[in-house]
This record gives C-alpha cells, structure tokens and sequence, in this order.
C-alpha cells in the first residue's frame, strides 16, 4: 500500500516530467548516520527510468575524518546570531576540498556507476558552476566574546552555471556535486550545501529540490521523530525557521531560496528509508511549496 | 629570434588547426619541481586563441605530501622488470583519490579559472572517461625474493570516452583530468597519468600530445641535459626505450600507444620553460612522430 503510493506518486512524477524533462535536483548531508547506499541506489533508478538527475551531496563526515587522520582540529564558528558553521583556514580549506570533491565525490560517483548510472563529478570550481564571494571578515563569538576571523575560506553564493548541468543532463550524464565555489578572486571555497543545492536547482530549472539527510524532516518538537511538519506553505516559512534546530534552520533557508528562485516543491526528507527519493516523492517528509 | 620562432610555431600550429579544431593535449607531472603556473599561464593563453586543450596531470608529489601528513608510508612495487610503481592499497587509495581528484585537480582548476579560461576538472572515474581494468596479482620484487600483491589498487587502461571531452571542448570548457579510472567492477582506480593523457588525446583525435616533466626531454646520457634527443621517429621507438631511465621509460611507452592510436606527434618536454607548451610546439623537447 504504500510501496503502491510510493510506485504512482513516482509514475505521476515521470510522466508530468517526461514531457518537460525538468531536471530533478537531490542534495543528500555528509553527516554520520546518512545511508549513501540506498540514495545512490535510488538515484540510478530514477535516472534510468529517463528522468534527469542532478545529486548534491555533503562532506562532513568525511571532511572530520580526514583531518583527524591527518591531525588537524576541526573547529567551529558561532556566527553572533548562533549559526554554526566550519572555521575553513587555509590549511583546513585544502583537506576540506581533497573529501569534499576527491573522497566523497568519487566514491558516490564510483558507486552510482556501479549501479549503472552514467555519473559525471563536478564541484562548484567546475565550469564556474557556482560563484560564490569569500566571506573576508566573519564575526564570531568565543567563550562569550566576539572576534573577527580572517583567513576562513567560506564563501557567499553568488551565481550557478545551470548551462552546464544542461549540457550535462541533455546528454545522459548525472551530474554529482561536491559542495565547493569559485571566489571571485579563484580562490576555492567552502559553501553551504542545502543552499548551493537550491542554486543549483533554480539555476537548472527544476521544479522539485529533495534534501535528505538523517532526520525525517521538520520536527515541530526537534528531536521528536514523531512529531514531522508533514506540508508547510511558503506564507509559513517563518515559523517553519521558528521550530527549526541547529541544521534544519540552514535547510528552510535554502527551501525559501529554492523557492525564491521559481522551484516548485522543496521537500525535506529522510535519507535512511529504504527508497528514500522515492519516499520523499510519495509525500514522507515535509513538503514546502507555493500552494 | 627563439620567440620568435616560439611565436610563428604557434601561430602554425594555431592556424593549421583552426580548420580542424582537433584538440590538443597536455600532459603535466606532478612530481617536485613542476612549475604547474607557467603551465596554467600557457594553457590559458592558448586556449584563449580558441584553440581546444585538454589538461590531463600528475599528483605524486600532493599524494606524498598527504600521505604524510595523514602519517601513511609511501610505498613503491618494483616489478620483475624494474618498473617503479606506487603501491596503491585501500587506505592509500583513498588519500590518492583525494590528492588527485580532490587538491590537485581543484587547484590546477582554480588556477585557470584566475586566468580566464573556463576549467573543468573531471577524473577517469567521471562519465565512464577511462576504464581500466584492476591488477588484482602483481608480482613485486623485495629484497631480492618476488611476491604476489593482491590488495593493489592499480589499472590496466582499456579504453577511454572521448564523446564527453567533445562534449565539454564544443562547448568552450578546458577539461582538466586527473589520474584515475573506473574499474570494471566500479573501482577507484590509480592510472599511470601518461599512458592515460595517450589514451584521452587518440580517443578525442587529438594531432599533437605534449607530455611536460622536469626534464627537457629525452636524454642520450641521463642526467646530462645538454644530451637532449631532439627527434625519434617512430621505427626508432625502440632504441629511444633502449637510452631511457626510470619514469622516462613509461613516457615513451605512452608515446608509442599515442602514435598507434593515430596521434601524430609526441613532444617530451620541460615543464620548466617560461612558456613550457609554446616552447613544445616550436620543438624544444624531444619530438617523436611518424615521419
């Protein structure tokens, strides 16, 4: 029964597209408890169906995990307004990119071959496939202090190249994005994933962004698994970002840019179902949309 | 009157292909002593004329570097042969991974992007661009006794897809390719990044490979530089393979399986030249061709 909801809401999303062929736009976290398996498994499924692909993925894990091999602290920053984000120094930004667009890149690309699935890598260095401005001075706050911080290497997003996701797409490749920008002065940043992903779909044209990570979307009592936000129309974003927590508030930022940028339906959804797109596509996950 | 002679080469170079527009392609080392900027600078400006360049690179030197920091020994197979090799198991695999695909590429790439010329950077893994087959026996020498490695990550090139460099090049992208390839069974896999560049420039029709390193070519008395051998013709292949030393051997190989694959002219030359690719195509290397 809900294997057969699961089956039409997907038949009615492969054929409404199929005329169209809007691309759809998948951005999965890099966070522990994330199951890269099934997403990739349901990723070559649909594209094989014919529906273009564009996955985003995450790096955090695995951005952690290099640098304690390689013996560098991973530090936070805490934005005045509570916002938590990686402090990128020069010497972080380089492990940062080698597991964001070497490590965690190829595997989901080695994978998704595997599969089938005639995946192509890129980052947002690629093709100037996202622009970003350097963050040059971030406030942030210590032991209860503020501080300026200068050399991170966090960037602001600017603008995304959807030509060439589109040169991609039109030609049978999937194309997986690692969550870096170009700086305006070429420098290689570290950008915010949810929202690169909502750039990216606008930029695409999508109508629809999915992004799952390892809850099952918008808790209205966080961590009450219980407890999801099921629809939330665009007039309720704002109180949808009041009962968001820690990264959820990224993700209904990123929702309101999505939708801002003319996507339809961003949906928040939950990586560790069996057919997580599929399920999300079903309706299991908040869905936030115009109407 | 050399820049001169540099410039009115190219200029040949330029307009003879201007008809065809075959691509031409690079290779660069990544071992010490490469300068990877006059290589960017010169790749830019030729690709600013129009004319299509493919960048493929080393990564020896980052994939050391990480190691070491992540405190993993490099550690190199000798075959019963001589031939030197990184021995590539899972865990230096996955640094390998991010040393090429991940820092070198990205920095290569940004770096272009800095001078104006639109880079992509892709590995084999990427859209299938090389296969390769793993070498899941190799015989090693150590201490004088042979033994069978089986947990290397190494391949065996089979073929390579020169439709998705077409596809990117048509479109006015600079591909700039790291040394790895997609296994039959989906693997990540370390290439030698020369006789990978031969591969990519017959699949993509290239007329001209030029293959950069920190020595000015082939020599007939190694380490003597002023002993360069300007020209080999290709039923002299063997007697060069005969004069050459240590990574030398594998560029000549390369070479040969490019000519076999309808290239028509080789250069191995220095990557230490101000303008290392102009200084190429107006014949300072060792230029090794059919006729």
């Amino acid at each position: 029964m809900v294997l057969d909801s699961i089956t039409s809401s997907l038949d009615y999303f492969m054929n409404s597209s199929s005329t169209t062929q809007t691309p759809l736009v998948i951005k999965v976290g890099g966070g522990e408890g994330v199951n890269l398996d099934t997403v990739c498994q349901d990723v070559a499924n649909i594209a094989a169906t014919g529906q273009p692909v564009v996955l985003m993925h995450g790096t955090s894990a695995a951005a952690n995990a290099l640098a304690a091999q390689a013996g560098v602290p991973v530090r936070q920053i805490t934005s005045p307004s509570g916002h938590v984000s990686r402090y990128t120094d020069p010497e972080t930004l380089e492990l940062y990119v080698a597991a964001a667009a070497g490590q965690m890149n190829k595997r989901l690309v080695a994978s998704l071959q595997g599969l089938g699935c005639n995946a192509v890598g890129l980052s947002g260095v690629d093709g100037r496939l996202l622009l970003a401005e350097r963050k040059t001075a971030i406030r942030a706050v210590e032991n209860g202090r503020q501080r300026v911080i200068r050399d991170d290497f966090t960037g602001k997003l600017i603008s995304a190249n959807g030509d060439l996701l589109r040169l991609l797409l039109d030609d049978g490749y999937t194309p997986v994005i690692a969550p870096l920008a170009l700086g305006t002065e070429a420098e290689r940043l570290n950008v915010d994933g949810d929202r690169a992903a909502a750039m990216l779909a606008s930029a695409c044209a999508a109508t629809t962004l999915i992004i799952l990570s390892n809850v099952p979307g918008l808790l209205a009592r966080f961590p009450d698994e219980s407890s999801l936000v099921a629809q939330v129309p665009a007039n309720r974003l704002d109180w949808a970002e009041g009962l968001a927590e820690g990264r959820m508030k990224k993700k209904i930022l990123a929702a309101r840019e999505a939708l801002d940028g003319d996507v339809q339906t961003v949906i928040l959804a939950d990586s560790r179902l069996p057919q997580p797109i599929q399920a999300a596509l079903a309706g299991a996950g908040t869905v936030i949309s115009e109407q």
